[in-house]
């Protein structure tokens, strides 16, 4: 008989965590028991599952007693004060936010690309960052057959990579402006409705923020690939759910677009929606609640024998986020190493 | 004396028509008298202006005798239709259409950057598309001290470039997701409310679409250097006006940050916005209005020593059309050759 768990779940209630707890019950996750944990701000707070209406607790040093595994989507300043003590209570620890990803000890796992990864864990693997994995996704397969020397990203993403704070916050300004009136910005750092702001994440002493500055170095670990070249210029836009990413990439090699299309098409967790005659191509309307990376707009860069452009989109809550947790745990389990 | 004109705009009832006729005042261009004219769907309809309410006129092959310049802020059809007649009755063109643009026999002019080009014209001189004057602007002070080999340019572009229809779409389209429901698209191929659409203008077979396409060869034409490398992504985004482009530049030599925002604020038609610290970088809503192209997030490419990293933003309707257009007319009329 399949082994099952007790889970802990940091952050239940938050939009990525309620996305958690859907794709856990869709995908049949072995769990024995769910511990729905939050901050105290919601005493007595009850989320409706599959598994009926469920209690939320607060989270305190004492929640991981018994826990096999302790899912964070929480914040990075709750994942350090928290994870540690998780740790040493014995769950395995899979973290979303940004706090342990830096370390070279924490494997970065996006398991249609370093799924061997896992392996390496020494009780805590974490999540990239959501446009990480969208784009990781995509930049493997093709860099298997045809080394990748340099991208190219601009990013189209949306307010739910705020959490529902970001999407309250586009509802209110939006009513506000149509109102008529000049909405204040609490959020994000400027209005966000019916404008695009170029600042995800605070900004480095290099001018790139840490948004784009992670696109850049996380990508790089999942794909064990020092020496890829990558500059992004990450922007929030008014959109509730979906990222997109125009991607300009230079290969070893020329490639035809009909070739990447089926390199893409028969990798993991990627559907080709690429038919310009009938303006078939992603976007973000069409990506919410789907599982893979949509990509589309293959191109030969038109000056380069050897560019190839893409645009791509993924719901950043699930693959973004909750669902690469859930395939980062279902990995583990099938290597046993969990 | 001054000389003054006889002018006829064509398309005077439109969005950027009636930014027009707003700059010719402010500007005190040199206009004896002014002839609005329109298609035939608003006949007697009137516009509010400096000069008081003045009639606006079906266009007719008549309606260019006596005219010294016609300005075509119209669609390419109609261009196409009533331009040569606007030449046959003596009139000197200048058209915001694409309908005139490729043919190497009609200047192409940005004012800050081939000012000179003017004087080749044979009756009629191009203003570029919105995204290669907000491009070219940028690129070409730093080409000049330090040539640049390759640009990727991803775009995020207002509905306002789809003229009045586009912004009446965004307002309806809006109201109607706060309601609850779901928008059918009409001007645009997709929903534009909280969405972004990878798509503006037609597409071609090499699977850019024609507004990519101008970016790279209008810019080429327009900075004299056949050889430029730019591969672009256009996208339209849910934005009323101001169009922002991510521009990743790879020039010949390094140059600092400071060093390119140091050229690029002494040079015309561009205002420095850049401080990360802050939050203040070119944003669409804060663009609205201005004459210059906004630059911002000036940055060195985190990879490369000879990449430069730029944020910027214009106004799509002034600097990126109506202001560039009575530019090139200031300039025809200090040249002497108009």
């Amino acid at each position: 008989m399949m082994k099952k768990y007790n889970l802990a779940i940091v952050g239940a209630t938050g939009l990525v965590g309620r996305e958690f707890i859907k794709i856990i019950e869709s995908r049949n996750f072995p769990a024995d028991s769910i511990q729905l944990l939050a901050s105290d701000r919601n005493p007595g707070r009850k989320i409706l599952t599959g598994r009926g209406e469920m209690l939320v607790h607060e989270t305190t040093p004492a929640s991981f007693e018994n826990i096999d595994i302790a899912v964070f989507i929480a914040g990075a300043e709750i994942a350090k004060y928290f994870v540690p003590l998780a740790m040493q209570s014995g769950a395995m620890v899979l973290d979303t936010s940004s706090a342990f990803r830096t370390g070279d000890s924490v494997p970065l796992v996006v398991p249609e690309v370093n799924p061997q990864d896992v392996e390496n864990h020494k009780g805590i693997i974490a999540n990239p960052n959501c446009s990480t994995i969208q784009l990781s996704v995509v930049l493997h397969p093709l860099n298997r057959v045809n080394r990748i020397m340099r991208v190219v990203v601009s990013t189209y993403q949306s307010v739910s990579g705020a959490g529902s704070t970001g999407t309250d916050e586009l509802t209110r300004q939006t009513k506000t402006v149509i109102e008529g009136k000049t909405p204040i910005p609490h959020v994000f750092p400027h209005q966000i409705a019916f404008n695009v702001v170029p600042e995800v994440d605070v900004f480095m002493d290099n001018g790139y923020t840490r948004e784009e500055f992670r696109l850049t170095d996380e990508t790089r670990r999942v794909l064990h690939d020092a020496e890829l070249s990558i500059s992004a210029t990450c922007v929030r836009v008014p959109v509730y759910v979906g990222h997109c990413q125009a991607v300009h990439i230079e290969l070893t090699k020329p490639m035809a677009p009909d070739e990447a299309r089926q390199i893409l098409a028969s990798a993991p967790g990627i559907k080709i929606l690429d038919d310009p005659g009938v303006s078939l191509y992603p976007q973000p309307w069409s990506v919410a609640g789907s599982d893979e990376v949509l990509v589309g707009r293959v191109r030969q860069d038109i000056d380069r024998p050897t560019g190839l452009v893409l645009w791509t989109a993924a719901d950043n809550l699930r693959k973004g986020t909750a669902l690469n947790a859930i395939q980062i745990l279902e990995e583990s389990i099938k290597r046993g190493c969990l």
